[in-house]
C-alpha cells in the first residue's frame, strides 16, 4: 500500500484548489504534465514576477492564475481546515476515491473533508439521489423514502445540500441512522444553503462533507454545475427524482451515464414539469427505479460490488484500532443496533456508525433491518489499489 | 388481387365463430389443417351422428363442440349482422388485417365489423390505448390526451370500449373528430359495459366495433383476457396508461411485445397502485411515452410506415368511388376541414371522415392541426398483399 502523499505534494495541491476552478481541464493537463509541486512553484513566480512560465495558457487565464496565486496561503488553509476538526485529502492518499481519475483532466485537485469516515471506503458502496430544488411534495416523499431505504440497505447516500430533494435525501439517511456525504460547492466549513445550516452540522457530525474549494470559499453558478461531476463520479449510480427539463440534475445524471455509472430516475406524472426531465432521462436509457430495492438491485450487481474494483480493501488485521473495535463488538450469531456497537466498542455513536458503514464497505458487516450483524464468511480481499501518488 | 373468401367459406368461418371459443389454438390448428369448409362439415357430421370424425381432440371439448355445432345457424347470423348493418370478414377477404397472421393457430376465425371504415386500411396506422377500468383522474386525463392526440395526427385509436382508461381514449378520439376501433369481447350488436351504450352506438358510426364473436354473444372474463390480443395483433403498438401490477392491460402489453410491436407506458406516481404495472412494463423493456407526439414518433418510424408492409395499398385508379370523390374534394393546396370534405364530396361527415383516414393510411392525404390536405406527391403503391384465400 502507497503512502500518503508527501507533505510538499499536499501543501501545492491545497493551493493550486485555491488557484484553479473546479474542472479546469487546463489546469489538470499542467497537474500532469509538470506535477503539483512544479505547477505551484511556476505559479508562485509568476505571481512574483509576472514571468509566464506556464506554457499553452492565454494572457487571460493566466492573469487569473496570477492574481489568485499570490493570494493563496496553503498553510494557512491547512491549518483552518485542521482547526476546523477538517483535513484536506490528495490523489495517491489512502483516503483518495480512485473513482474520481475516471475524470480524467477534470479530477479534483484535492478534496477538502470533514467527518470521521473513511471516505474512500465508504464511497464504495454509495448512491447518489438528486433533484429539484423546487420539487413537489411528491418529490421530497421519494427523495427521503430513498434516502433511508438506501440507508437501511447498507449504502451510503450522496447528494450536495441543496433544498428540496437533495436536503430530503440527506435527511431520510440520517433520520433512519444511516450513512450520508454531502458534495459541497464552497468550503466544507461554509454551511450552504443557510437554511441548511443545522442539517449540514449533522451530516459533519454522522456522515461526511466534502468539496473541491477551499476554506471560506463561496458558491458560484458554474461550481454548482461542476459540484456535479464529483457527485456523478463518486458513486456507483445517480438516482434523480424530480428535475425540470434541462436541470442541473440532468446534468449529473448525464456525467454519470458518461462515466459509466448507473443512471436512474423516478418516474411521476406526466401532467407535472418537474417530472419531464426524468423521462427525458428515462427516455434517453436512463432506468426507472421505483424504490430503494431497485436502486440497490441494481447498483449492487455482483460483478461491481466485487471487493478490490476500486481498492483499498484491507485484510481485517490492517483495519484501524477504532473499527476493529467495532467489529469485535459485534456478537457471533444475531444484529445488534448501532448504539450497542458504540457502548461495546467503547465509542460515540456517530463513530460507530462511520465505522460501520465502512466494514460494511469491506464486507465484514451487513445491515439488515434489525441493525448490524457479522457477514458469515467475511470474504478473502487482496488489495488492488491503482497506485497514483 | 385475390377475390374475397367465397359463400362456403364465410359460412363456415360464420358457424365457426359460434362453436370455438376466441384463441382456441387446437381448432386453429385443425382449421389451418382441413380448412374452414370441411371443419365445418365434420363439425355438423359429429352434431348429427355423434360421430368423432375430429382427429386430436378430447372427449370434454368434443362435447363442447359437438352441443354448439348443433345450434350453429350461420345463416341466420351473417342476416342478423346485415340486417344491423354489419359484416363478417375472413382471412383472404380485402378487409382482412393481415397483420392478425401473426397470431398463427390463434388467429381469430373471421371477424365482425360494424361501422363505414375499410378495417385493413384504418389498422395500417393504428395504435392501442388501454389501461384500467378503476382509473384515477390522471390516467383518465392521459388517456383521452393520447387518444385526442393521436386522432390529431392521423392514427387510428384502438381499445376495449371498458370503463375507465378505454373509454377515455375513445372519446378523446371522437371528440378530436377522429378515428377509432373499438374491440369487443361479445357480438358487435351487444353493447358491452351497458353504460358505454351510447359511446359505442357513436363507435360504430364514426369508426368501427370489431369482434370475434357472433350477434348476440356475451362477453366472459375468458373472452376479455384473449380479446386482447386482437388489439395488441391489430395495431402497430399499444400504449398502457395506468395498470395495477399483473393486470389484463399487463396482457395486452405483454402480447404486443411477443408479437414484435411497440410497447408503451406512460408513467405516473410511484405512490399510486395503479401507476405499479405501468412501471412495471417500463422495467422490463416497455417504452416511456408521455404524449401522443412521442407514440407516433415511435409508431410511425420510417421502416414500418413503408408502404405495403401489410397491403393492400391501393394505386389511386383502384380507389372505391366514395374514396376518390373525397380525394378530388380535396384543394390543390392548403388544408380544409372534415365537413367542407364531405359537403365537396357529397357524402356524410362520418362517411368522409372514414375515407380520409383510410386515404391516410394508403399515404394519399394528411392530417395536420389545421385539418386535411393532399399529400404533395402522392407516393408510388404497390400491391404487396400476401395471399391468404
Amino acid at each position: 500500500m502507497s503512502t500518503d502523499a508527501g507533505g510538499d505534494e499536499r501543501l501545492a495541491r491545497a493551493a493550486l484548489t485555491r488557484i484553479v476552478e473546479p474542472g479546469d481541464e487546463l489546469a489538470g493537463r499542467l497537474l500532469r504534465e509538470l506535477g503539483a509541486v512544479e505547477l505551484w512553484r511556476r505559479l508562485r513566480t509568476l505571481a512574483d514576477s509576472g514571468e509566464a512560465v506556464v506554457p499553452g495558457v492565454s494572457a487571460k487565464r493566466l492573469g487569473g492564475y496570477r492574481l489568485r496565486a499570490a493570494a493563496a496561503r496553503p498553510e494557512q488553509d491547512l491549518r483552518a481546515a485542521a482547526a476546523g476538526g477538517g483535513r484536506f485529502i490528495c490523489p495517491g492518499d489512502q483516503e483518495w476515491p480512485v473513482q474520481l481519475d475516471d475524470l480524467g483532466d477534470a479530477r479534483p485537485v484535492g478534496l477538502w473533508v470533514r467527518g470521521r469516515p473513511h471516505l474512500r471506503i465508504w464511497a464504495l458502496r454509495s448512491v447518489a439521489v438528486v433533484g429539484a430544488r423546487a420539487c413537489t411534495a411528491y418529490g421530497a416523499h421519494m427523495a427521503a423514502a430513498l434516502g433511508s431505504g438506501l440507508a437501511e440497505l447498507g449504502w451510503v447516500v450522496v447528494s450536495g445540500a441543496a433544498f428540496g430533494v437533495d436536503g430530503a435525501a440527506h435527511r431520510g439517511a440520517l433520520a433512519a441512522g444511516g450513512a450520508t456525504i454531502a458534495v459541497l460547492a464552497c468550503g466544507v466549513d461554509t454551511a450552504y444553503p443557510r437554511g441548511h445550516a443545522e442539517m449540514i452540522g449533522r451530516i459533519a457530525e454522522q456522515g461526511l462533507l466534502i468539496g473541491e474549494l477551499p476554506p471560506g470559499a463561496h458558491p458560484t453558478p458554474s461550481r454548482f454545475i461542476l459540484r456535479n461531476r464529483v457527485i456523478a463520479a463518486l458513486t456507483r449510480g445517480t438516482v434523480v427524482v424530480e428535475a425540470e427539463y434541462r436541470s442541473g440534475s440532468l446534468a449529473t445524471a448525464r456525467s454519470a451515464q458518461k462515466l459509466g455509472r448507473y443512471t436512474m430516475g423516478v418516474p411521476g406524472p406526466v401532467t407535472s414539469g418537474l417530472s419531464a426531465g426524468v423521462h427525458e432521462l428515462l427516455r434517453g436509457g436512463g432506468l426507472l427505479v421505483t424504490d430503494a430495492a431497485e436502486v440497490a438491485e441494481l447498483v449492487g450487481d455482483i460483478g461491481d460490488l466485487a471487493p478490490g474494483r476500486h481498492g483499498p480493501v484491507l485484510p481485517r488485521d490492517l483495519l484501524g484500532p477504532v473499527a476493529a473495535r467495532v467489529l469485535e463488538a459485534l456478537p457471533g450469531h444475531g444484529a445488534v443496533d448501532g448504539r450497542y456497537v458504540a457502548r461495546e466498542a467503547g465509542t460515540t455513536a456517530d463513530e460507530a456508525l462511520a465505522r460501520l458503514y465502512e466494514l460494511h464497505s469491506l464486507g465484514f458487516v451487513e445491515r439488515r433491518s434489525e441493525g448490524w450483524q457479522l457477514v458469515p464468511r467475511a470474504p478473502q480481499i487482496t488489495d488492488t489499489r491503482r497506485g497514483d501518488a
